[in-house]
Parts: structure tokens; C-alpha cells; sequence
């Protein structure tokens, strides 16, 4: 099983020589999920070997360029790879009605279908329920409408004890649906459970990714109990005022959610260019929240 | 003196793991002029050491993205890094109004005046008369309205001959005139030629851009005796067929065009991500043209 994030930009709206914007790829199970977009998204992905055609679903926070700009050319690039597989990008209004005119703009003929879903709200909302993790979005407070989203793996199969299987001499039938949780009775009336035959599954794995937002205490409660919350963490103490006047947040603001939630380990990004290094970041979380790290682009971390 | 020509990106339309999208910074004394600007243009000048407050005109080629996709993310920097200066920007129509349209879009409030020059003609025009520099577009042939660009620097001062200086007592506003090819005759009638007390200044120098093109004979007659020449070469020719068909031309195309317009040197760029290296197409365009090599990123070409 896989379950694991790569880093593709930790830079806030002014990238550095070291720092792209916005963009991260989950991994779930071999299925790849590309959240955020910003500017040179596509040369990360070559950089770190991401591959291009795994990639099905893009999910975008919010219609600032630092997590946007990287989406057009991406498009165009899946375009002359020659992509056939149907594309679904998840973003705000008016997020597909700026793809379409653009692409008309700018000379670009799609040759695989791409389907934009419009993400609203003001809650914890299902906007994907894929085959192996359902995906939520839910509402952060920035200067313009912006989004997280929470990432819950589906729980796997339940396994079955292999000694059952003679023991009851089980068909591949019957172990499909003990599997499921399913008892089965058969023609003769015997019943077998699925909890004589099967043991529990592992548990399964959640990451929220809390996006451009202003720190508000109910924000904990959408990331609650999360094995990996990446929050965003433009500033430290230093520009408490300045994150409040820009609808960002402080490492300290970011360690106070993930506290609050509850979560597994916290990753830090979106740095201002103007700390060099996010040590000082770093350090002013974990005096909230001892498991924090800052994300570093080209890092893959796994999430169990 | 300096006049150079730093490559910022070399890939046609799909970048790969070691090419960027075009974009171009040429150097007249200290002034700037950026040329085209694809997608990941702002990390390159990082990468490169391009002073961003040294930029104050933009030359944008024609309206596909893989030539304007980082314009966005660049002014949206220009604009966080505090500039003041007005920055112009030439295009084809619509570039302005996509600009525009697209600031809004993206909730980018520029602090600084953009001034957006429309590019139009059917032949070589001038565009930019600066203090150092005139700057000429012309058309050529590709999917979409698309023009190449043409520097040319202006004619520097005479030199004065020192002992000429004391032998005639010559005043600074004396040397001034006779510097600008003027002869001055005095109050008393005394008539000092510029011929007598000056030499020839140094000859001056000119680069062409020819970017996306198909190949076309009458394309010669507007680089002609250009110092470098820059010219797409996309394919090579085994694909000349396909060259035809997508308005781009071969590496032999760009060196037909080279020896024709009696140009000094042929740099290749924008090449296809099918070729790996670009030797082949160097190769090809040394039959024709044997002063060509091909562009490679973050190497600066001096022009003289």
C-alpha cells in the first residue's frame, strides 16, 4: 500500500532560486492527485519523476496565481503527450469558465475531455469518491474564496485467515464477500461469519491540506484527527499583523490547528521569501506542536 | 560596451527535464530587454542571475503559451518586489486585453503602470526607439500572427583624438557636437571639422529574433547582415513534412534563411522534445550555414 505526498513548492506568491509555488501530489495506491498548480508545476513533476499520466484528478484551493498559473501549460502539455483519459479539476467559480476562455485564447485544442467541477460550500463537503479515497473539501478564510481538502483513504478489504479457507473449503465467491464484511449462508442453511473467517483491516489514512487562510479555531474540526496536515505558514511571530491583513497564517497559527485537531504530524509551507530559511518557522510551531516539520520540495513523505 | 544575449529557455511547445519554454535577455549597456517569456521564465532569471529591476520592455513574439505563460506569474512578482517603473510590453492583439482581462481575474493589482504596445505591420517597424537601441518588428508565418524582432544599436559617439583637444582649446560643448558628427565653426570664423578632430566610432551591432516561423525566402531580407541571429529550428529533416504543417521550420530552414540574409553567426532554439540532443540539427544546419550552433540555457552569447 501507498499512501505519500511529494512536495512540489513551498514558496508563497513570490518564489525564490530555491522555492517554487504551490503544488503537492498525493499518492494513493499507484492513483495520483495534483493539489495546486502554480507556475512551472510541469518541471517539478519531470525534476521528480511524478508521472504525467497518472494523474486524473487536479485539485485547486483557490484563483490566486500562485497556485494556478502552472494549470494552463500542464493542459497543454498533457495535450501534446497525447492524452485520451478524461481530466477532472476540482476549483472555485469561476475556475472553469477561466480554463475554457483561456484555452480558446490561447490556440489550445484539448483532445481529452476535460470536466471541471465547481467546488461551493461553506462545510465539509464530499467533492470525489474515487475507488480507493473519498475526497472532501471544506472552506478556509482568505481574501477570496479558498478551500482545503481532506484526503480519506476507503477502508481496505478486511483479511481473510487462510486456514478458513480449506477449513470451510471457501469459494473465491464467498471469500469476495466475507472480505466485505458480508456473512453468507449456503443452500445447506450453514451460515459462516466474516468474523470467524476474517481479521480486521488496517486502519486507514487521512491528509488534510489546509491551503491559503486567515487562523480561525474552527478550522481544526475539518482536519480533525488527520495522520498529516499540511498547513500553510507564509509567516512567523514577527508578521502576526501582516498574515492577518493578508489572510494567511503564522507557523504558530498552523501549529494551533493541528494541535486543536488533533493530528499525527504537521508539514509547513507556503513560506514568504523574505525567511531564507524556514528554521524560525519551524522552531515557533513546535513550541505548539512538537511533530512539525517544514516541507522541503522534492521530498516524498509518507502518511501511515 | 556590452551587447549579449543570455538563453533562458530552448523547448518548443512541450518542455522537457532540460529545457524551458523560450525566453530571451538581451543585454544593451545595462539595459535589459526580455524576449518572449514562457512558462517558469522568472525562476530561470533567478537561476541566471537576471537583475528583474533591469527589465523595462518585454517583446513577446506571438500569443501561444509556451511564449507568454510566465508573463503573468513575472508582472504579479514585478508587482510584490515593490516596482514602480513602468514596464511596456509589446505583443500582437489581443495581448493587451488578455493581460488585462487576466490581472483582473487573478485579483492582480499592479503598483506600477503597464503599458501594453500593440504590435501590427506587414513589414519592418520600428516598435522602440530607446537611448541605445532601436528595436523593429516583422512579420512572420506561423498558425497565428507572429513576429520576429530585430535590435539594432545606435550609432555610439565619434571618439575624440585627445591632442586635438588642448590644440585647439576645445570646450566640453565643443567636443559634444563635434562627438555627434557635427563641425562647429566659431565666433571668429574659425571652423573646426568633426573629420579633423575625430574617428570613426566603433561599428554598431544588431541582433535578430526570428521566432516561430514556417520557412518562407523574403524572411532573408529582414535580418540581412544581422550580427547574431536567433532562429527556430524545431525539427530536423526528418520531420520537414510535419514542420510544414505546424508553421515551424527545419535547423536546415533557419540556416537557408542565415546564408541568404549574410548574417555572422546562426543560433538554434526551440527545439522539439523528440530530440534529445540538439547535435543532429546542428549537424543539418553546418551544411548550409557552417558559423551555426545550437542555444544552449543559462550560456551567454556575446554580439559583437
Amino acid at each position: 500500500m501507498s499512501f505519500r505526498l511529494t512536495i512540489l513548492g513551498t514558496s508563497s506568491a513570490l518564489p525564490t532560486s530555491d522555492r517554487y509555488p504551490t503544488a503537492h501530489v498525493l499518492n494513493v495506491h499507484e492513483r495520483l492527485f495534483l493539489i495546486d498548480c502554480g507556475e512551472g508545476t510541469q518541471m517539478q513533476m519531470r525534476r521528480y519523476h511524478i508521472r504525467f499520466g497518472k494523474i486524473n484528478h487536479i485539485f485547486i484551493s483557490h484563483l490566486h496565481g500562485d497556485h494556478f498559473f502552472g494549470l494552463y501549460p500542464l493542459l497543454s502539455t498533457f495535450n501534446l503527450m497525447g492524452r485520451k483519459t478524461p481530466l477532472h479539476v476540482y476549483a472555485p467559480a469561476p475556475g472553469g469558465e477561466l480554463i475554457e476562455r483561456h484555452l480558446t485564447d490561447f490556440d489550445i485544442h484539448l483532445a481529452f475531455q476535460l470536466i471541471v467541477h465547481t467546488i461551493t460550500g461553506r462545510s465539509l463537503k464530499q467533492i470525489l469518491d474515487d475507488k480507493r479515497v473519498e475526497v472532501y473539501s471544506f472552506p478556509l478564510r482568505h481574501r477570496i474564496t479558498s478551500y482545503g481538502f481532506l484526503f480519506r483513504e476507503k477502508a481496505p478489504d478486511r483479511n481473510i485467515i487462510r486456514e478458513k479457507i480449506s477449513e470451510h473449503n471457501l469459494s473465491v465467491a464467498e471469500i469476495s464477500r466475507l472480505k466485505k464484511g458480508h456473512d453468507i449462508t449456503r443452500e445447506t442453511g450453514e451460515v459462516i461469519t466474516c468474523d470467524e473467517v476474517t481479521l480486521e483491516p488496517r486502519r486507514t489514512v487521512t491528509y488534510a491540506f489546509c491551503s491559503d487562510t486567515g487562523y480561525f479555531p474552527g478550522l481544526a474540526r475539518y482536519v480533525k484527527g488527520a495522520d498529516l496536515l499540511y498547513h500553510e505558514a507564509t509567516f512567523g511571530d514577527d508578521n502576526e499583523v501582516l498574515a492577518g491583513k493578508t489572510g494567511h497564517s503564522t507557523a504558530r497559527h498552523a501549529a494551533t490547528v493541528a494541535r486543536d485537531a488533533g493530528v499525527k504530524r504537521l508539514l509547513l509551507g507556503h513560506f514568504s521569501a523574505r525567511y531564507r530559511s524556514p528554521a524560525v518557522l519551524e522552531e515557533e510551531a513546535r513550541q505548539v506542536f512538537a511533530p512539525t516539520e517544514s516541507a522541503h520540495e522534492g521530498v516524498t513523505y509518507d502518511i501511515c
